[in-house]
């Protein structure tokens, strides 16, 4: 089954122990298609301005992903320059520069509006409410969001809530949404919002998944190859949600296959900078992976 | 095989958002003698003052712990005095008082010289030290220290090193004494100092276990009744120790399920104050609470 992703294209600047790197193709829909394409056709839907460069999007379109939907108008470009100090769990945001992004309503083609599979990455709650009321016949609805909007837009945000399947966020924004710093309760309280499945993302101490029926825990996959985490948390939502679509069956056991798969993603995206690692990536190096994972967290 | 530990006895005074405790037992010998215990025999080497209650010597003693080496001298108990916020995950010292413990040479019998389990919890390096010496023909010793002693007192911390097999330390410890904040790669430095097995406690997310051979990650047991957590990482070692004791064999096998015993033994210490749960405890709990935290874990 396709997928269709809602989010940023982005121009990233990162500055990490390892270096800085200038404008590198990023965004959290970019980093969820790159992840997601290995296991299913994904159709990417976002905005870039006049200044993005002709060689992202022939890469993009390389690595199969479906740029119906990325639209290009006059303006600049979405940017985000963040810095990684000693911990590289926490991003220092040094700047954004929203350019296009702020005047952004999604576009997508009739024939879009029949897919199934739908993620809705980080960006403005109204603009994702705005494409999921254009989707025809939602089979599984992934949200995601940041502590900017659940600070600025909660209301669009918990409305947005009372229609989606899975709530995927990270730790402090799960416990600024819930008010709740236990994580249990803290999914107990947004699962009582709305989604049936909360995935809580703890970036090195790896995640979290709550439904009525089952709570799911998964370290990390032990690495101390951490080059630059941008993205890791999306490159994760397109691994699980990737793996669902493909499984096409949403089951207990394929949920926990889908963490294991989004988990293994993600160790590969901090291992280089941007998609440097990801944008080589084939199922069967998740799949080796997978194999040394089971013997650091089986007993 | 029994165990040998050294450490604190303390009267905890702890205060949490679910209420207040004064003058509890506790300290870092007796949290893990109580998890131990439920494996094999355990001797503790303590030191309190005459202030100590006998209802808490009759209590250790009912619980199967040898007090042979708990010696009673002139001046105050240790007392510790802490706070947990919302974040139950790490403590606010409001108050310590040493007493005692300040002049503390351990005393142990000769019998007790050659018992080949040892943990030294933790106190000052020096008096770790000196009961190591007196031991006679140590199989397998742990040691756990604190960043009070890392800061202070590390050239006799670092001596240490050299005799233990495995250094159990939380993560922040594992940082301070490493220099490293990557876990795997703070693992691997303080393996480079000497233990062959090196445990980081993680608290709400888990242990990591890094050995030359085997790298194991392995979760908390998710829950959300957390009421007091003093102890939960003495209550983990203990669990461990006394798992591994017993098996006598020290190979990978025992070693995973003696973190996993380790961690479900520290579930159940944070479910209460002080002991409360604890000493409650047998080793079915433990394996009933397993089968469950294997539902939550495997894959």
């Amino acid at each position: 089954m396709s997928i269709i992703v809602l989010g940023t294209v982005a121009l990233d600047t990162v500055k990490t122990p390892f270096g800085t790197r200038r404008h590198m193709l990023g965004g959290s829909a970019v980093h969820f298609a790159m992840s997601a394409r290995l296991f299913t056709p994904v159709n990417l839907v976002a905005i870039v301005g006049r200044d993005f460069p002709q060689k992202y999007i022939d890469f993009l379109r390389k690595k199969g992903i479906v740029l119906t939907s990325l639209v290009k108008v006059d303006g600049k470009t979405f940017k985000w320059e963040g810095e990684y100090r000693g911990d590289l769990n926490s991003a220092l945001t040094l700047n954004t520069e929203l350019g296009v992004l702020s005047a952004f309503r999604p576009y997508i083609s009739e024939e879009q509006r029949d897919i199934k599979y739908i993620f809705l990455a980080n960006v403005d709650p109204e603009i994702q409410m705005h494409l999921l009321k254009r989707m025809r016949s939602p089979a599984f609805v992934g949200l995601d969001s940041m502590n900017y909007w659940i600070k600025n837009k909660r209301p669009a945000l918990l409305k947005l809530f009372k229609r989606v399947n899975i709530y995927v966020a990270n730790d402090q924004e799960a416990r600024a949404l819930s008010g709740e710093h236990n994580l249990i309760k803290a999914a107990r309280r947004l699962h009582s919002l709305g989604p049936e499945m909360i995935l809580i993302k703890k970036g090195e101490h790896g995640v979290l998944f709550y439904s009525s029926r089952l709570i799911f825990s998964l370290p990390a996959f032990p690495t101390d190859k951490v080059i630059d985490p941008t993205g890791a948390g999306d490159t994760f939502a397109g691994g699980f949600m990737g793996y669902l679509a493909r499984a096409k069956k949403i089951n207990e056991l394929n949920i926990k296959k889908a963490i294991v798969y989004g988990t293994i993603a993600a160790s590969f995206n901090v291992e280089g900078f941007g998609l440097n690692r990801t944008a080589r990536l084939c199922v069967k190096d998740l799949e080796q992976r997978i194999a040394k994972f089971r013997k650091h967290i089986l007993f």
